[in-house]
Formats: structure tokens, C-alpha cells, sequence
């Protein structure tokens, strides 16, 4: 399995003199990869326990979720959960070395990162974000002891991503000063809550709060749904049953038919009503202090950012070991057979995707970072700076669209080149496949976040906008815009690109020219698209309804080339930090890979668009070749880098002999 | 669930005079779609019982796999699946009925599908195709009344794809006129063998014979593997366990050490062994042997793109049905909210693959036809038209990676397009997810059967290069080549198009404008191929080799180019055949979207290539945005036309309750 190829590197870029190649010290690399919570991620391989990353696929439902709890369990013993809480409650007030250890746990097993996302991260972090001091006394300490089980009733079976539109209600009700919850209509069941169906004793609930007959909007409440065991008195609680994968979690639905929970069951820090009913907030806005408390829980989308990544990461380790150790077919009769690696078509599937990985997770680590200063000041009580907040919950909102998507597509591929040993169970595939599938849809669909993405594109470009149309001068100056947006000079003239397409290949390897085409690219869609919208918003109402829907793939188009950039930019900026020559010369040419791969990906667009000949777009593709032919032989350094400890992987790859068959009654 | 959209339909084609417009008879479509063997599919839904379409993910692996043989043991008493072979054994002689057959059983349980498959098309295919009489009187009875379970041996662990590298030895000992069989490193284990893990007693085991020292290549032999439950001496048997999904068919190992059969085991229609171990063959070539034994199973192929479309089709019913029911964010505050299926993205989302879908299922149409035609010939113990059988191969190799990766990809859409409901078992597109996953790889990878049809597509180019070589033509008549290649008239100068891009979108739907610039882009492939192919050729040899390996995404992209046209016209053929008026508008409505979004995909290759100006290039997608408003107004239309009874889905779809939850201790 750790067979080394025999294939000599060939290569059309020319290879660096050798006093240049310095040894890769594949520690380094990982330490760098690990970036700014490396402590913690190294804390995690000493401490968890391998058998936490046995195979569970093989489980029935019943079992399995047993075994989740029990791990979980395992987990409060060991610690770094409580991490991301008041010191007050137990906790060290580092959110983000809490949200590294939730993707540490997705190098393994997948159900116990969501059952301990669902009561550390949502459940118990909702308590805290939300909450005020009496609900965290009286809480907090019991949620990270696992004294008490919790789920976070947010999703309804007929709203989904659209929050606002909640049916749940939460009527204030000043005689007995209580708040009476009810599911008004089928569409507003509470639905895919993790923990409901079995464990969860409190729910968060969120709900359209009335008081006085007025409706304020959704806020969240805490509220009892299950007491030894049973629902209780008007709580109805349905199971989900088998889902395709994540079955340690158990997803439930929940109804309420006139439940009555006190005054104090408001999580009232952004939102208060006194006991005759008197509704209060320190936000006077309704949609900011909506934003605010939704804001409040973008910790939710960073985790699945990088447990997508942490999951993508061991398929990717699992198929390029295959690909080092199955040959198939002989390149001249009676020769050894080939390594699949060896083949060009195979580097190009494993390795662009590898090279991807490699990108998004610096840009995760910048995201954690943000995360972890901004939690920070709301954990200290006072309220993070407006504008960074915004660029943060729009950058994180990117993120998890981007880093699901990208787990999706890669497990699939990674499945599909391990051929009939990625079906099995045994290749762990099948699981890591089933497990991540749903991490598109939730914590909002990829298709929402992508528009949440490109709206705060918009609204930024707008002001700027608006701001220098009261002077004439927008016509003049959108192109610039854009570019002072990114926080970065103004891209040069794309005419002389076009002039200067005879260019050889190795200036396709130029950093500046990568990134000037990915922010020429932003900048287009997104100025081309705030035009669109103001054409359309002039129209009837009913026509313009129909020119905005036309608009939708174009947003969804401006909030991919928004994150294109942004993650460009932060593998750039990763490999400006690096100390050590040899990890920065091999991550830039794996950053090279990644983004020369996603200008061949899009050529479409840039042709399209004028923004690249002809003869630019077929050179892209010999460079990409050339760069997957000189990374092929560096790729079980690069696995190496991810830092997947060998006894988390080994036992459940492909070279093992197959495990006994579930053959329960 | 079958609510219907309010919105009217918008369109920016012009919706044809009323008159044109004539009321669609669902089952009419239907049975168009239903093809050549409309017959025996409409016997299939009125005889399949309806419990074989129940939902089987909740189950463990033995109980499963019970179910499965169960369920088989009831077709065996249904009939139908016999119709494959010779009338003296039980037979109809009609191999595509037995086809039609499969197909429809891949409307419900997968793995029943595949189990059928695994007994009737490859195991006792192979008997029908390799052996002679004396095999066939003695084997085909049993094996149709399921009184014999058999398993089909080729796979081996180091050697999927690549059959003619096998390891597996069978060795002709004259003094005891028997064959020995022997496994001779691990590589050479037979894996994934469907039906070895449990059922079958018997194997059809490929292997490289050997006779008087001397090598053969692969033939097929019948090898007891199994009796009364237990191993035969010698035979050493692996269980492959768990699996993505197809869990109730029991795929298996089998190792050989010196397993003695009689000399009439050799499966020997093609070539014979005498007693004193005297090699003889009809065919002389051994290469020509071994294809002629392969072409003999191509049947299965055909079976896998069958099946990949229907377990397709179920998965964009339920998908459409969801979006037809689901609602999500109202367009202007307070009023209903939006019908999935009334967004744009999500027509783009799923009605492109159900157009595909329609296009895929007529070419599939066709290809079950020729192998009818083919296999009766075979069956009446003549030989085949050579070209007719090698084009058929290229196109069920095409046909098998195109249908199959469309299953994917599409299936994968759906649960994505389902949100969070699409995630529980209950919506059943796990199931179909995890059953179909490996259908890209299996009956050979994807990536290598593209290969494949472009290999067949290039030596037909060659030879006929070649014959003009010789006349000094080649360099003149290449572009025409490839049009008569496919039997169409030369495609006219694309210079024309380049001017008169200003067309209006209403011309993009110009049939004929579509099938050439589908051809146009296949001739260049194709033959820019072949140009790269020779100098690759003309070079040192190892230059040779990295310089071949570099053409492999050009190879596969060949492969692909063909298929898209050969898709379109057999498309464009049924159209042509239609008889009711309101089928084919229809169907030309759905044509057009296939075409166009296919044009709309690939339009890097066309503006990289100079066959698109960047303006046609944003027409297409204006034309195919036009064509989803237009075609979202039928789409339960469209899904009706699939023909899956409707007792098929109900009890499985996403508005019913969720199933009690696999509980078992």
C-alpha cells in the first residue's frame, strides 16, 4: 500500500535547479496545515481514543445510536468540548479550539461529530448566545456534563432555509405568565431535529413570539418536550427513521399542541417581555435583531465547513493509497502493470481535488480565526463590530457551501476511483458518502447560502455604489469597486491579457495574473448582476418578479466567484506566512494546481466573456497536466499532511481483509 | 403531492396558435416511450407484485439477502425472464423482452434487479452464449426453475477492466482429462463476485488456459464451487460484506488451489480442448477469440444502462412530485410561498436531466433492438454480422457509461433537490443513491468503456483514412470521414454560423443547426485525436507512452462527443416516428432542452474551438431558460410518461408518515 512509483516525474515545467529542492519535513507541513489551533488539533490525536473511529456503517439504527451516545459520553470525560463556553460554566472561552476538535472528530466518525455538534455546538451554544446568565447557571454545566440532553428545534417541514417564515408560535400569555407554544398547521412541524427523537429532554424552540396580539417575530425558547423518557403532556414526538447516513444521530420531529412553559423560558439577551407582557430589545429593528440572533449561531456553518473538510480529507487518503497500491493495465504487453496513479486521467481526479482541499482549508482557518476573535467579544457580553460581524456570517455562509459541496463531489470521485473496493463498506466510502450527503442541505441549503453570499457582495458593492452615484461617478467607477471590496488594487486591463495571450505556460504560474482573472471574473458578475437587478425592480411587479427569478443562476454565479476569490486569496496569504522553503515551494505549486484547475473549469466563462483567448485556455490545460505529473510524486506527502493519525485510517482501508458480515437475526 | 402550480406558464418562446395545440393522452406517451417492447413492459406492471417494490434499506444484510431470493424465486414463477433462450430449453428466443424485463424490475428493488441479473443474464447467459448443447440441456433448465444458483467469475482483485491480464489458471492434465484451476497470487482472487458470498454451487470461472504448455488466453470454464452450503475442496470462499447498497445480493471471493474439473467443463462454443489436450478453435486469431467471447456478454451492458435509466426515472418522480408540493420563501411578503418547481434553478435542477433522461431512454430503445436482432442470430447458432456486432459493442459500451453516470449525477441532484426529506429513507433516494453508485463501475469502469467506443470510432476513422491514405486523399477528406462514418451528410462550413450568430434564440431550435454542431464537435475530436494519436506513435518509446497517457482525457472526451450525437439522433429518430401529434410537440419541446443544455454545458469546448460567437453562446442560455418555463407546466406529464404504477411509489414518496424504525436488538 505505501508502494512507491517507479514512474520517472515527468514534467513540461521545468524542475527547479536542485539546490533549491529542499526536503519536505512532512510534521512541518502538517503543523502549518493544522494552522492556528494546531495545539488543540495535536491535543485531539493524543487523546481520542482509536476505537472512536471503528467502523459503524455495519450498525443497525438501534445500536448505532447507542454507540454514539456512549462515545459521546466518552467525549464529556475527556474534554475540549467545554471550550468554546464561559469560564463562569466550566469553559476556557476559546470557541474556535472547540470547533477544532468538532473537525478532528470528522477524521473519524461522523455521527458522533453531529451529536456532539447538536449538543455542544447548537443545542448548548444557543443557551449561550442567547441566553442570559440565569439560563447559563442554571444550564450550562449540566449540557457539557451530559447531564442533560438537548436539541435545537429550529427546521420545519415546510421551512427549511427561509427561518423567517417559521409557523411555530409562542404566545404570551400574562394571566399565568407563561408562553403557550403551538404547531399551527402541518408545514410548521418541527422536522430532522437532531437528538429529538430519543434524547433530548429541553429543546430550543424557535417561534414566532406574540404578545399583546402583536407578532414579533422568531425568537427562541427553551422548552421541556421529554421527561423520563416519555413526551410530555402535548409534545408529539415523531422519529425520522433510517436516513442515508449519520444514523448515531437520532432525528425526530416535534409538535406542540398548547404547551405551556414559563416566562423565564424566553433566551431573552436580544429580546425581553416583562411579566405583563411588554415586549423589549435593545435592537429596535426587528429584521437587525432577527439577524442578530441568527448571527448569533453562524458557529453552526463554520463547523460544517470543516468537518467537510475533515471527512473529504480521509476519503482523499483512502483513494490515493489505492491509487499507490492497485495497478491495472500494462503500458506495453508483459510489463508490470500501471499504477493507477501513474495514469494522467487518475492524477487529474485525485489530485485537483486534493489540491482544492488544500486551499479551502486555509481559508477555513482564517474563518475559524475570525470566529474565535468575534465570539469572543459576545462571550465577554458585548456585541461584535457590525461591519466585520456581516463580512464574517457572509464569508462563513460561503464557506459551508463551498466546503460541502466540494466534500460531495470529492467523496464521490474518490468512490468512484477506487472502483468495486470503494463499494464495500470496508473502504469506508460507503459511509463517508452517506454521512457528508446532507451536509449541503443543512445549516442552510447550499443554494440559499450561495444567494445570503452574493447578497452581502451586493449590498457592499450598492453602498459604494449608490454613495458615488449622488456625485455622477458610478458608470465611472463600478470596475474599481469591486476590486476596493477585496480589499485589494484595482485590476489591470484585461485587453492586454489579450494581447499577451502567446505567453508561455510558466506565466500561467504567475500569482497576480491567477488571482487578477478570479477577481475580474467577480467583478464582472457581480457589477453585471446589480444592473440586472435595478433593470428588473423597474419593471411591474409582476414581471419583475419573473426577471428576478431569471436572476437566480446569476447570483448563485456571483457567490461562487465571490468565494473563488476568497479562497484564492487565503491559500496566497497561507503561503506568505510560511516559515519553512520546502512546505511554501510545494504549496505553491499545489495552489497553482488548484487554481489553474478552476480557470480551466470556467474557461467557458472567460471566453465567453472575452477575458481569455483561445490560445490561454488551451495552455491551461498542458500546465494543469504538467503540475499533476510533478505533484503525482508528491502525493502521499501531501496525504501526510492532513495529519490523519495512521491508526485512525489503517484497519478500515482497502488492503484489509473484509470484516465479518452483520448477520443478525 | 399532486397539487398543480398556479403560476402561469411563462415563456419567452412564442407559444404556437391554439389550434396546434392538442390535449396529451398520457398513456399514449407512455407507450411511445415504452418502445419496441412496450408488450412485455406493460405485462411487468400488471403482474410484478407490489410488494416488490417495498422499501428493503431498513434491513440487515441476512435478512436482506433472503428477501432478495425470495423475491427471485417469485419471478422464476412469474416467468418471463427465460425469454432470453432457446426455445428447447424453456425459451422464447426474444433476448430483448428478457432485457425489457430487467429494466422494469429496476423500477422498485435494485438488488433484485441485480440478483436476476447475476443468475439469468450473466451466469446462465454465459452458459447459453459460451457452451454448446450438452451444457445447455443439462444447465439452462435448472437454472431458469432457480433449481441451480450460479455465479459469474471474471472479476479479479488486481483485474477488473482489464480481463485479458487475468491470473486465474485453468490447466488441462491430460492423463486425468480434467482441468485444474488454481488462483496463483492474491491479485488474482475473483472479487465482488455477485451470488459467490452465499448462493451459487456453481461458477463461470474465466481463465487463462493452458494446454500442452502452451497459453490460450482466457476462456470460461464451469467450476462447482459449493455444496450443500459449504465450500468445495479446494475452494476457498470470501464474503464481501457490507456494501454501499445492493445489499441484498451477496457478493463474494473465490480463491482456487488445484480444483480439478472434467474436461467438459470448458464452456467451448468458441474453442475446444481434445482428450489428449489438443487445442482447437473456429476462430483463428486469439485476439478475435477473445473479443468474440466477450461480445457474446454484452448483454449485460446493455441490462446496466437499462437499469441506470429506470432506477432514474423513479428517482425524478419523486423529486418532481416534491417540488410540485413543497413550497419555499413567498416572492412577495404575506402571499403563499413558491412551489419549488416555480423557480427557475430548480427547473434548470431537474427538468434538464428529465429531458436527458427522455433522450437516453430512446437511444437505449434502439440499442435493445439491435442486441435483439444480434443475440437471435447468436442463438440460432449462427455468427453475427461482424461489423454490425462490433458497432453494437461500441454502442453498449457507450451506452453504459453514459446512462450510468447520468444515473449518478441525476439521482444525486434529486436528494439534493429534496433537501432535508430527501436525506431519510423514507424518500426512498438513498436507497437509490447508494444502489446505483456502483453502476458506474461495475460490468466495466466508466472511464475505460469510453475509451472503448473511442477506440471503435477511431478505427473505423482510420481504416478509412487509411484506404485514403493510399490515394494520397487523407489530408482533404478527413472532415467528410467522420460524417459518413455516421452515416450523415457532411456537415456544412461552420463559418457560416460564425456570422450569423445574430439569430434570434427561436433558430437555436433548428434540429438540424443542433445535430451539427453536436457532429462538428465530434469530427474535430475525433480527428484531432487521431492526429495527436500518430505523432504520439512516431516517438522514442517512453516519449510514446507519457505522450498516449497525456491523450487520455482527449480519448474519453472522444468517447463522449460520439455518444452525445449518436443520443441526439436516436432522439430525433423517434420524433420521427411518433404518430400522435400532441407526443411529438411535446417531445420536441423535450429534445430541444436536451440539446441546448448539452450546446449550453460543453460551450467552452465551442468558444475555445471557434465553432460559437460569445453571443449564440448567451442565447443558448436564454433558449434553455425559456424551455424549462415552457416545460415546468408539463412535467407531471412528463413523469407520467415514464409509466411507473403508481402503487410503485405511494407508501415510499415524502408525504407519507415515516415507517417504524429498524429497532432490532
Amino acid at each position: 500500500m505505501t508502494a512507491v512509483s517507479e514512474s520517472p516525474r515527468t514534467t513540461g515545467i521545468p524542475a527547479p535547479a536542485a539546490e533549491e529542492v529542499a526536503p519536505l519535513d512532512v510534521d512541518a507541513l502538517r503543523r502549518f496545515l493544522d494552522g492556528a489551533f494546531v495545539a488543540e488539533r495535536e491535543a485531539c490525536r493524543a487523546e481520542f481514543p482509536a476505537d472512536f473511529f471503528d467502523p459503524t456503517d455495519h450498525l443497525g439504527t438501534r445500536e448505532h445510536r447507542d454507540v454514539t451516545v456512549d462515545r459521546l459520553r466518552r467525549i464529556a470525560r475527556i474534554g475540549g468540548h467545554e471550550k468554546g463556553y464561559g469560564r463562569a460554566w466550566g469553559g476556557t472561552e476559546e470557541p474556535g479550539a472547540q470547533v477544532a476538535q468538532f473537525e478532528m472528530l470528522g477524521f473519524g466518525d461522523a455521527s458522533l461529530m453531529i451529536k456532539s455538534g447538536v449538543q455542544w455546538g447548537l443545542f448548548g451554544g444557543a443557551v449561550q448566545a442567547l441566553g442570559t446568565e440565569r439560563h447559563h447557571a442554571e444550564l450550562l454545566p449540566r449540557i457539557l456534563r451530559l447531564e442533560l440532553f438537548g436539541c435545537f428545534a429550529m427546521t420545519e417541514s415546510g421551512h427549511g432555509s427561509d427561518v423567517a417564515s417559521l409557523g411555530t408560535t409562542a404566545t404570551y400569555d400574562p394571566v399565568t405568565e407563561e408562553f403557550v407554544i403551538d404547531t399551527p398547521d402541518p408545514a410548521s412541524r418541527k422536522d430532522y431535529i437532531g437528538g429529538a427523537a430519543e434524547s433530548a429532554e429541553l429543546a430550543v424552540v424557535f417561534a414566532q413570539l406574540v404578545t399583546g396580539g402583536e407578532r414579533h417575530g422568531v425568537h427562541a425558547l427553551l422548552v421541556p418536550i421529554r421527561e423520563d423518557g416519555r413526551p410530555r403532556p402535548g409534545v408529539e414526538i415523531g422519529d425520522c427513521g433510517r436516513k442515508m447516513g449519520l444514523n448515531g444521530v437520532d432525528n425526530g420531529r416535534l409538535s406542540f399542541d398548547g404547551v405551556r412553559v414559563p416566562r423565564t423560558a424566553l433566551l431573552d439577551r436580544y429580546a425581553q417581555v416583562a411579566a405583563d407582557g411588554t415586549y423589549t430589545s435593545p435592537i429596535e429593528k426587528p429584521t437587525a435583531r432577527f439577524f442578530t440572533m441568527l448571527g448569533a449561531l453562524v458557529k453552526g456553518r463554520v463547523s460544517v465547513s470543516g468537518g467537510s473538510l475533515s471527512q473529504t480529507k480521509v476519503a482523499l487518503s483512502i483513494a490515493v493509497r489505492h491509487a499507490l497500491g492497485r495497478r491495472q493495465f500494462a503500458r506495453v504487453p508483459h510489463a508490470t502493470e500501471t499504477l493507477l496513479l501513474d495514469y494522467l486521467s487518475h492524477q487529474r481526479r485525485l489530485l485537483i481535488p486534493l489540491a482544492t482541499t488544500y486551499a479551502l482549508s486555509f481559508a477555513q482557518d482564517e474563518l475559524m480565526q475570525t470566529m474565535d476573535e468575534l465570539l469572543k467579544v459576545s462571550l465577554s457580553g458585548a456585541e461584535p463590530d457590525a461591519r466585520r460581524q456581516r463580512e464574517f456570517e457572509t464569508l462563513a455562509a460561503g464557506m459551508k457551501a463551498t466546503s460541502s459541496a466540494h466534500a460531495t463531489a470529492t467523496i464521490q470521485t474518490c468512490r468512484e476511483a477506487c472502483g468495486g473496493a470503494g463499494y464495500l463498506a470496508d473502504s469506508r466510502l460507503p459511509q463517508l458518502k452517506a454521512d457528508t450527503d446532507v451536509f449541503t442541505t443543512f445549516e442552510g441549503d447550499n443554494v440559499v447560502l450561495l444567494q445570503l453570499v452574493a447578497k452581502g457582495v451586493l449590498t457592499s458593492f450598492s453602498q459604494q455604489v449608490s454613495a458615488l452615484d449622488s456625485l455622477g461617478m458610478a458608470r465611472f467607477a463600478t470596475r474599481d469597486l469591486v476590486s476596493t471590496l477585496a480589499g485589494r488594487s484595482p485590476a489591470t486591463s484585461f485587453v492586454a491579457e489579450l494581447v499577451d495571450s502567446g505567453r508561455d505556460s510558466g506565466e500561467l504560474r504567475d500569482r497576480a495574473w491567477q488571482l487578477r482573472m478570479l477577481e475580474e471574473r467577480r467583478r464582472h458578475v457581480v457589477g453585471s448582476l446589480a444592473k440586472r437587478m435595478r433593470k428588473a425592480r423597474q419593471q411591474q411587479e409582476q414581471t419583475a418578479l419573473a426577471a428576478v427569478d431569471a436572476l437566480q443562476d446569476h447570483v448563485i454565479l456571483a457567490g461562487r466567484a465571490h468565494m473563488d476569490v476568497v479562497v484564492a486569496e487565503a491559500f496566497t496569504a497561507a503561503i506568505a506566512r510560511a516559515e519553512d522553503p520546502a512546505v511554501a515551494a510545494l504549496l505553491q505549486e499545489v495552489c497553482d494546481l488548484h487554481v489553474l484547475a478552476l480557470l480551466e473549469r470556467e474557461k467557458g466563462w472567460f471566453l465567453e466573456h472575452r477575458r481569455m483567448t483561445t490560445v490561454r485556455a488551451k495552455a491551461l490545460t498542458h500546465a494543469v497536466n504538467d503540475l499533476c505529473r510533478t505533484l503525482r510524486g508528491r502525493a502521499e506527502e501531501l496525504i501526510g499532511g492532513f495529519g490523519i493519525p495512521e491508526e485512525w485510517i489503517v484497519g478500515r482501508t482497502l488492503d484489509v481483509p473484509s470484516r465479518p458480515l452483520d448477520v443478525r437475526p
